[in-house]
């Protein structure tokens, strides 16, 4: 018999999944039934699950298999009593993907100077070749998941890399420093410097005014990371004293980044409007199906929550 | 005995040279004497050598151990008959590096709509995330050291990628394709289209307006490799017609592209002026330097060029 998938989430995400999910389930070679709205809740096999929808008590579903959460956060359902079967959450390897790109375009485009290039094309032949990567010190911010893939590509492409994380970590043609001592020699050394770092109350503000100063001169900040990582009045002064060379901001405090917020018209700030990376519909819904195939041949699952940690 | 070493090009190369190939000795531990006025030639044991150089005629070298040329084409000293010693040519790792840092650089530049991002910091915030690299068609037209290279790492990236050469060729990652089938096939997917081919008689003009037909709509054009593989006229009304959605043009069939040139003030078209790679003085300066300790020890020349082939 063909399993029974209830999509428990928002209308909006369901337009935006429906179509990805047949796409996967018909890769698999899954014949499923899969809707928002499956009639009695005892003949549900499966829950995609937003956390935020309505159904919240799970006890009618009495042949339920598993909960598949579309959120990597499950903190609002994983205390739920009512829940006795296995729940997942969601790792998007999309994610990663598109953050990795995101950093490596954004490391290329201030290495090989592209906004010089595309500011000059009024006739004037004027050439200027860049350095070499493999004389360009970046230096990544943070190695967990985002961080360790941007710094394993930006090495992979030749860059004389360095991360740094809170505690020691180890990422393969990486320079790896943690601590307070190891920050300082990360920063001295970045002239181009990306923020993949998590927003912890130890990393709230984490480049504020001091450790602007420690950039040698010239740098460039990426941060796709996290707003609050970044002291804003403090970068501004860095950029207009001329220490700083240029910032490329995807994240902010505030979010949409207010029309009068200074960033905007900032001619060595450009922003992105949060869009270095997100989850995406198509390679979560390969997640999901994935899951419902193990589950369906008895296989143990992917990203299986442990209900007594909470994740 | 240190070796010496004649310096044999133009005065300019000198100045762009000396420092680099010093350092690349003394990193080697070989202490040399390098200059472009060494006193009489039977003192010489090395001529660091550009082809058009005032040097012509070797008999009077006697103690010469090896002529290294500092260009890649070697057709005007390969014939000299007073060249009795081993002649090794240029193979410049740098510009390979260079060459595919400038590729993966703007690949990524318009996979991810970076020029939209910088054309929108009015204030609006308006998302939209681009696709992932693993569901865009890269093609790479040429598949020699620099095209073979480039496919490689645009793989390396996820990028789809697909290589066109005149003969099979065979790169990890990359849907190989050949002969004129194989290039109809090869434009047909092509998003993001990079030329890297030789030009040869039958290269010239190679994007055509016929083939510039079978791009898909809105496809871009970067092309790093030769001027002339481009009809100039065809791919500027394929832009106007809207067919092609953007140009990124290294090099051209005049260079210095004169200021009047319709390329420079094209919306659609951006001029790099010839910066994608050249022969870089310090890694070139790393194979010459290479090459002396390989002699000094009595090992086998790298690049070592065979007199009847040619090459």
């Amino acid at each position: 018999m063909s399993p029974r998938i209830l999509f428990s989430a928002s209308e909006a995400k369901w337009h935006e999944y429906e179509g990805h999910l047949r796409h996967s389930l018909s890769a698999a070679g899954i014949t499923a039934e899969l809707s928002p709205d499956l009639g009695p809740p005892e003949e549900v096999d499966y829950v995609v699950y937003a956390p935020d929808s309505d159904v919240q008590d799970f006890t009618p579903f009495t042949r339920l298999k598993a909960v598949l959460s579309l959120w990597a956060g499950v903190e609002d359902v994983v205390g739920n009593t009512t829940l006795r079967v296995p729940l997942t959450r969601m790792v998007d390897s999309g994610l990663t993907e598109g953050m990795v790109e995101y950093a490596t375009g954004h490391v290329l485009r201030h290495h090989l100077n592209i906004d010089h290039a595309l500011a000059h094309q009024s006739g004037n032949w004027v050439r200027h070749v860049p350095p070499l990567a493999r004389h360009r010190h970046v230096t990544v911010l943070g190695l967990g998941v985002l961080g360790a893939a941007c710094a394993r590509a930006l090495a992979g492409l030749g860059f004389i890399v360095a991360g740094w994380s809170r505690t020691p970590r180890d990422v393969e043609g990486v320079t790896c420093l943690s601590g307070p001592e190891g920050l300082e020699q990360a920063l001295a050394r970045a002239e181009i410097l990306v923020l993949l770092l998590p927003l912890t109350p130890g990393t709230d503000s984490l480049l504020n005014a001091a450790h602007l100063d420690q950039l040698p001169p010239g740098a460039v900040v990426i941060n796709p990371g996290r707003g609050p990582l970044i002291d804003d009045e403090a970068l501004l002064a860095a950029l207009d004293r001329g220490d700083l060379g240029h910032a490329t901001l995807d994240v902010f405090r505030t979010e949409p980044l207010p029309p009068e917020h200074p960033f905007w018209a900032h001619p060595k700030v450009t922003v992105t409007p949060h869009i270095a990376s997100e989850t995406r519909a198509e390679t979560a819904s390969e997640v999901i199906v994935e899951n419902i195939r193990r589950c369906e041949a008895g296989l143990p699952l992917l990203h299986l929550v442990d209900r007594d940690l909470g994740y």
